[in-house]
């Protein structure tokens, strides 16, 4: 006889609503794939329905497509370089070269978008009540978190574009579009709020970055916030594949490597010192625990 | 003063069409990316354009769409469990579960899409004169392309499937599509045909697989045939998010991970003989040429 | 003419200590790659040569290659099952493979050895004064090292493991190669110290695990706490390459793929409702800033 | 009751003789790890040792290393740069960075070593009888080789330097440490001979480059074939560690990402024009098979 938590070892069961195939059927979140998504559901839609189990209405598709659209491609980025460099390298392996483009999607350059999204939702969240209701109430709550901020000495996400310095046009366009599908929820009206009142707090005028606002439309979205960054990827694989694309017709990914390789200068070494000097000690009694 | 073949090494520089920036301006392939790309462009109609630099008609973003949409999941594959799998191990870093799981788009789970669009293309590149005009005439060139096939020992990408084996659901559905469309170009065309005639050839029937379709119509498309993978990558990344976020809320990676170790056999290692045994050699002379 | 700030645009100049080449020599590190590196230096010693700049003595390689093989394999983790399924889906691309084992290498599986070495860093940063040079000594630092962690409701890195719940067998053995070669530095006696008073705070005794005492170690080597989870990747990847070869010659992949795939259960959708509902709000004034 | 091949599905078996626990004892190779590895084994070695489950000797470590130290590093290669950017662009994910790098291990730059390994295999496979015993015999067979892929338009592996156009330091080295070790078998052999003799076919004298060079020694070393690019891998990662370690102190990625992206210029899109034009077809009957 075998019990219950034995048999749960020796027969696992993986539950899924996305894929699954019959003989004569290939089902999608609980949908007929061939009559009732290919042909009838964009992709920009698809993606939102995989990522949350629930259709989007058209106008949250088109919000979310915009953000996707803001992000596609930024040219020259370093994702953008080590894709080609990559192509260049392993032309066999378009999977590869995807994919190193995919991994510069960190912290850096592509995790604006998280932040921010994430950012403003801690913030919400930690209001006591109910939200504001009006721009004057908005201004109130992005002081008191523009301040917070300062105090602990660091940046509010999506503040400041080392381009556009007097403003990013996706900014407004994507608070456009989210208010003419009435999506416009409270993290994008918190954000608007910190574009309004930071100049009190910073002494400057900042721009509100487009990443940022994308950050703010997709947690307004409902979208999970574990996988904002992952949005971003979505957005930089198509653009990925038009930086693949164009390399392949009009390639400088070579012209790139020679002008790093050809201008080289061999240093001596520089020893790595570490902060503590490595010393002899005694050996302790009774090593583990 | 500075001559030409320097300057092109002082001075490179790296033309592209797609995005680019300045104070007040982004531009995405020639357009406004705020005023003319963003909420006006879908997604699968932008990932087209990034990657021909052409924008697609209505009809070819349907099709495109339907294609993308076919290859979006497949629930468990093992493209899809390593993405899980990988999440589970380094959750900070949801970059490196997308890509791990696009690592899986090679050759065998993936690649057919990319082999049957390819191995369609030169089988029309080789036809003398004129393509057929009917079903009759596209007979006669499959025939003869299955008949090769068969003589030099080979596949024909796109033809059979594991599960589907009376007809995978996808590939009528989009044959459907692009004929709605006036999409329906040769490479679709030359796939029916081997889908009417192989048995002749093979003596058994052989379903048209969806993965196989898509590739046809793909290359209709007229989409690049070195990207062809990289399309059924975008699509898949679609669905890795779809899975990364089910494994966020419904994990299954620590059970399938348990499954494996919990049922290892340590067995004696196996030691590689190599087909030709090492062995010693006098030296020869002048071993650099 | 051209200015100072342009001149620096122009013509980036690269220094590296790394490999240089030129019509009759190669170098590495300032030395002669084929004379003096090619059949003198080790592997092991080659790698931490490469990551400090500086050549280790016997003892340090004799540590170091110690700790590489205490993490270069631990059978079916995560990351050797991604590993193996992304091979078996993409077998023409090894470097894919590799790539899906060590993307793996994240927080929560081989995040072990940085975090431990970083931790018990930052603890002998905070001693005021000199650090202690008897067991004693570290027993009180540890002592307050251990009530803090407990305070702040946080683990203490290295400690505890799933399995060898009385002792990894690996942290005595590499305390003891330490201690022989004269290399068990702060790093390794505040670990030791850890494992001897732990239980006071804690009220039960775990191990000190292996990854952990491997991470003191490197610290102990002097290599930089930036790295210490690349050096675990390091000897992953040769773990990794094992698990390739046997996966070549004794397939499992296809089996663990076939376990999850065939036991799927299809459930239907479980839409996502985010912490807060997307709910429509007036725009705004002044979306930018 | 369970049938067999029910039971199959249940409960797989995954057998492995790489790493395995129990609660104190850790078992690599059918070796325990602490005791009998920890300490005593190099990480060449040890590497080795997991890829063909076979101990090698003092002499095969010897030159199994030598191979791994020419392939380490070559300076600001694509790979190098992929790395150094993907680190700049998500400094939170090491392993991200390395994978990137060693995405770029494809069949250009880092897959010279496999290929010319598999080619001078097969050659040496389609001898007919025993293979010579000495120089004049080895150039016979090269001399048939070389003439082979003259004749099919191909180029001899491993023949040619874009620097090293005089020698390349690297290849003379690996075959006196391999001859040294009484482990210059018949992979090696040919590869001099082609060293040889090709100028009598190609009517000029190239190198032989170092990546053949370690192709033929890993070959020699009885290395299964399908890995030879992992272990070009293996010394790469040592490598990349190095690169990554340098751009943490002396940053290098940011000024190349600068030198790319401040040199873009935007041309307008180029419209890709698929080699047949995508043309409307009257729907075929039957679209599947």
């Amino acid at each position: 006889m075998v019990d219950a938590a034995n048999e749960r070892i020796e027969r696992p069961v993986y539950p899924t609503a996305l894929g699954a195939s019959s003989l004569h059927r290939i089902t999608l979140l609980g949908h007929d794939l061939a009559e009732d998504v290919m042909g009838t559901v964009g992709f920009g839609e698809l993606a939102f329905w995989l990522a949350t189990q629930r259709r989007p209405s058209p106008g949250e598709t088109r919000v979310f497509e915009a953000a996707l659209a803001a992000l596609a491609d930024h040219g020259f980025t370093p994702t953008a370089i080590a894709a080609r460099l990559t192509y260049l390298s392993a032309p066999d392996s378009i999977q590869g070269a995807l994919a190193a483009g995919i991994l510069g999607g960190g912290s850096r350059f592509l995790g604006v978008t998280e932040d921010c999204g994430r950012f403003l939702h801690d913030e919400l969240g930690s209001v006591d009540g109910t939200l504001p209701t009006d721009d004057a109430g908005w201004d109130v709550l992005a002081l008191a978190t523009v301040t917070r901020q300062r105090e602990r000495r660091r940046f509010v996400p999506g503040l400041g574009h080392h381009v556009h310095k007097e403003g990013d046009p996706r900014t407004p366009r994507l608070f456009a579009i989210a208010a003419e599908e009435d999506l416009l929820g409270p993290h994008l009206a918190l954000f608007a709020a910190i574009g309004r009142v930071h100049p009190q707090v910073l002494g400057k005028r900042l721009p509100l970055n487009g990443a940022g606002a994308c950050g703010a439309a997709l947690a307004d979205l409902g979208l999970p916030l574990e996988l904002l960054r992952g949005f971003a990827l979505l957005a930089r694989t198509a653009g990925l594949i038009g930086q693949l694309a164009e390399e392949l017709r009009h390639p400088v990914a070579n012209e790139i490597f020679l002008s790093v390789d050809l201008n080289n200068r061999s240093v001596p070494p520089d020893p790595y010192e570490p902060p503590f000097p490595p010393v002899g000690i005694d050996p302790p009694g009774g090593a583990n625990g």
